[in-house]
């Protein structure tokens, strides 16, 4: 099976070239506490404790074909997030979506990567009142994008080559949870260079006894005798990685979450990767070594992927971006 | 011993009343990529990697009555810092410094809390290029701001309240190397807000095994049988701590840097955690149980504290502030 080329179906899109947006807006969209700007003038003060201790919550969605995919499910592991480190969102349910949807319209985009924070925000005056969440005041940032493809068609389709970091664990659950989607990433950028030295593309980490975890800003996926698995701890619960398993079910493939070492790879039948930016990612070998049984990408991966932008072309849980949000933007 | 009112001598020493600076940095002084701010201007671009992965090493240093504390310490270890996390530093040692004079020049701070980072920046454009550290466009920002004292005169006097978190360890070495100063701090403030639950003022985090880490933005210090002990690892190399050791041996009392369990801190003759932003810090209480022997600051911590800022004062590993820098500034 051929794998479906999502990216280039998004650059040649036929409503992608026309022009919905403000020209300022051509790099992207940016919602910075209060009001909108254009991306390049998007920035957030020095003082943020979102910048100097990473303390706040994210989250990403993305929109192909004009259309959000499962945005409410977006919304509601963000606001959970929020509630895990104590952060109060500015902003209600209604009225997030509602910047969500005004920037994609301002960037005009088609297929867009759309990001959004709640900072900590500027901290008290007193050291003594850091002690209370509420003496802060948190901040809410977003931003909409071209959609970045984690990984190429070329690089989907042929399987990635991925690796299993020995010089970085991920950061335990128990210091920071990884449910709650935070900025804590410098394990996983450093596993990055790791696999880069070592001749991969991409990064593998585990937990202090070798378990896998999660790879760079992705779940990570195996298919051992058949069953799709994927780690039930340690890693974000992935949307993507939900939608596999929606996928499997209806394909009526068995699939576990269970705790999975590191060593499974190597007589795993398929490894891949989920996440927003880069649906399903499959890896052609694991630290220099071919998936069993493949060269390339496996065969259920492929079609777990295509069935993926199959279904999401076809509305599979979609919300069609109000684009007249920013009519006043672009009709003068 | 009554302790040194370190705060109050700030502000009411001499020259901190003499308008040093332009009234514009009259709450701190930036400087951003290029060029110098006044700090309420200073802000980082959204899509710096320092934000969104907190991706990026930083370090604080001291000046005290127009005098930078240890300055070619902390560069030295910001300068180790960079390497363990590769990146690149567009400025060299002697510019940094230079960058570092002329902010709390231009602010026109005797005492002042100085404040640099360098990012991992821009990301480049192919996430294909994401394992390649020499990809990204460092970036370097810093800010000068008066010096703020992580606890008050009244506090360090009577010593803090300290909870030892349930909730959170701190992120194990393995995954971040806590002695490359780093922005991953939502387990130390996590912590801090659990402190508050429990009615206390700051938190100290252990590893996984229960063995004292750091507290929140500081090292921890015990008096366990006469010796003056901290650990030996999962910690910053604080520079203050550092000077604790130097004013031990100077005073002859001996000390240990060794694995220290947190239940050693119930039957410690004293407890003290220390930091740039606050000195030596005694503890009054641990887990709302008064530190062996006295209900208040213990003896030597006192006594250190007071060594240090007497030291300090005369002279000690100070750097003076070239105001020189800021002349074309607030002389028109």
């Amino acid at each position: 099976m051929d794998l479906i080329r999502a990216q280039e179906r998004m650059l040649t899109h036929p409503a992608h070239a026309q022009v919905l947006g403000n020209p300022d807006y051509a790099f992207g969209a940016a919602f910075v506490a209060d009001h909108f700007c254009p991306i390049l003038e998007a920035s957030i003060p020095i003082i943020d404790a979102g910048l100097f201790h990473a303390d706040a919550v994210y989250d990403v969605v993305s929109v192909s074909g004009g259309a959000f995919f499962r945005l409410e499910e977006h919304q509601a592991r963000f606001a959970r997030a929020c509630a895990a480190i104590r952060v109060r969102n500015p902003f209600d349910r209604e009225k997030e979506a509602e910047i969500l949807h005004e920037l994609v319209a301002r960037a005009g985009l088609r297929d867009a990567y759309v990001w959004w924070t709640v900072t900590r925000g500027l901290p008290p005056m007193g050291r003594n009142e850091m002690v209370d969440p509420l003496k802060f005041e948190n901040r809410f940032y977003a931003m909409a994008v071209p959609f970045v493809f984690m990984f190429d068609d070329d690089q989907r389709a042929r399987g990635v080559d991925l690796v299993v970091s020995r010089d970085h664990i991920r950061i335990p659950a128990r210091a920071v949870d990884p449910r709650a989607k935070n900025f804590h990433w410098l394990d996983m950028q450093m596993a990055l260079f790791e696999a880069g030295d070592r001749g991969g593309e991409w990064a593998v980490l585990t937990d202090a006894d070798g378990y896998l975890a999660e790879a760079t800003g992705a779940n990570i996926f195996a298919i051992v005798d058949g069953t799709v698995v994927t780690p039930d701890s340690g890693c974000l619960e992935g949307i993507t990685r939900q939608s596999v398993m929606d996928l499997c079910q209806e394909l009526g493939i068995p699939t576990a979450c269970r705790r999975i070492h590191a060593d499974e790879l190597k007589t795993a039948q398929e490894v891949f990767m989920t996440t927003t930016a880069g649906s399903i990612m499959p890896a052609r070998s694991v630290d220099g070594k071919p998936v069993f049984g493949h060269g390339g990408a496996g065969e259920l991966s492929v079609r777990l992927h295509n069935l993926y932008w199959e279904k999401r072309w076809a509305g599979w849980h979609a919300t069609p971006v109000r684009y007249d949000l920013a009519k006043q933007e672009h009709q003068p």
